[in-house]
């Protein structure tokens, strides 16, 4: 059977998924196109793939058929998908490794994306997400993410407390261009903890003040600043050793 | 006078050059926001400036005042400006220093926008565009770019035929997982034009073939590739030598 009513109870369920409200409220969330799916399925968060009728996807669980006209309603971009899976919000794992970033209220979704991206190339073990940063499942963070966000460990915390929690054991690295030491100086460093700032206003008062060393990367001065993942990214490169 | 009608027909015309078709046909483009407009007149293109009733800025030149709907009307963006600056487009220059980024149909507004901003910071001389890139004058290009594209000369060429003519004088680098060698092992190089390519598909095979030598960045084998913008900004950091 092909669902072709955007009226359909099951539809209008899902649809509502694309709204942060009704991601929490039950726990679940969208990921669309082959590609980013496949990437859902090997981690094993699917709870059903819809698909455009005459598509497949290799999956042993539920699979819903709807009409084009239904898909582009549920999609989130204006390119139809063929494929959308409703996934089950990751695990977060409190177990962190010895490698931690910090994302101090990063709002941009290309931004959180693409630090995923660059957080499973460079080897860092987890990531943590201030309360007040993007929603990990928008829609634009899912696909910057390249579905990388299947590959980490990623959780959301109060960063002054877990700050405080791990502070003993980890060497919390903050950025400061006036008060800090060059990357380039940093030796390897058995269990880090660094943390990464709002695009506009750096990291906050709060959580600066736990950090135990600042970095910065040299630049020219005709330019301010680099983009917030560009530099996050460098930096997971640098303490890639 | 305060322009309060967005059918009158000076503000008919600026609003055209949200399309590039426009943008082409008048050597102009808009910037917008405090902060990018004072880069633009510093750089010195700026030809008029459009500011909301109530606000000024340090110019000597042309001022048109208009109600908040016109200004909500010119910009590209929700939120508005309060000032926006029609610019001649920046001169291109043929003198094109020692250091030479080549983007090979980059797609996407930010991931230009971005490595504008990487290459001023990494001492870049010169961008080469191809033909098919995205618009440098594209508002979320300018807007990416934190007004970084007024600090570099960005030259608009034909890749092969650019390439062909510098090819004796410049080391041509490309990016390639399979074949290059890692960009750790690279030395300090007197003249380089370092090629960037597409998003999806990565350089062109006409360009590729004109490459001296292939470089990759060493990552993590669960994560395919980086942000187009991030690994290029992480190989103009480890070429600003």
């Amino acid at each position: 059977m092909v669902i072709t009513s955007v009226n359909n109870s099951h539809i209008k369920d899902i649809y509502k998924l694309r709204e942060k409200k009704y991601r929490d409220k039950n726990n679940l969330f969208l990921v669309e196109t082959f590609h980013l799916v496949e990437e859902a399925i090997k981690s094993g968060c699917v709870k059903e793939i819809i698909l455009s009728e005459g598509y497949d996807i290799l999956y042993d669980g539920l699979k819903t058929y709807v009409s084009d006209m239904v898909m582009n309603k549920l999609s989130s971009t204006n390119s139809n998908p063929k494929v959308i899976a409703v996934c089950n919000k990751i695990k977060e794992d409190n177990n962190i490794g010895k490698r931690v970033i910090i994302l101090d209220n990063i709002q941009d979704p290309g931004n959180l994306g693409s630090i995923i991206r660059s957080a499973v190339a460079f080897n860092i073990d987890t990531i943590v997400l201030s309360d007040d940063s993007v929603d990990l499942y928008n829609s634009k963070v899912i696909r910057a993410s390249e579905g990388m966000l299947f590959n980490i460990n990623i959780i959301r915390k109060n960063l002054v407390s877990f700050i405080k929690e791990i502070k003993n054991d980890y060497l919390v690295l903050g950025t400061d261009v006036n008060d800090g030491v060059n990357i380039k100086s940093i030796d390897n460093i058995n269990k880090f903890a660094f943390v990464i700032g709002n695009e506009g206003n750096g990291i906050s008062n709060s959580v600066k003040e736990l950090c135990d060393k600042f970095i910065y990367l040299d630049i020219n001065d005709r330019c301010e600043s680099l983009n917030a993942s560009v530099a996050a990214s460098i930096i997971m490169y640098e303490l890639n050793k």
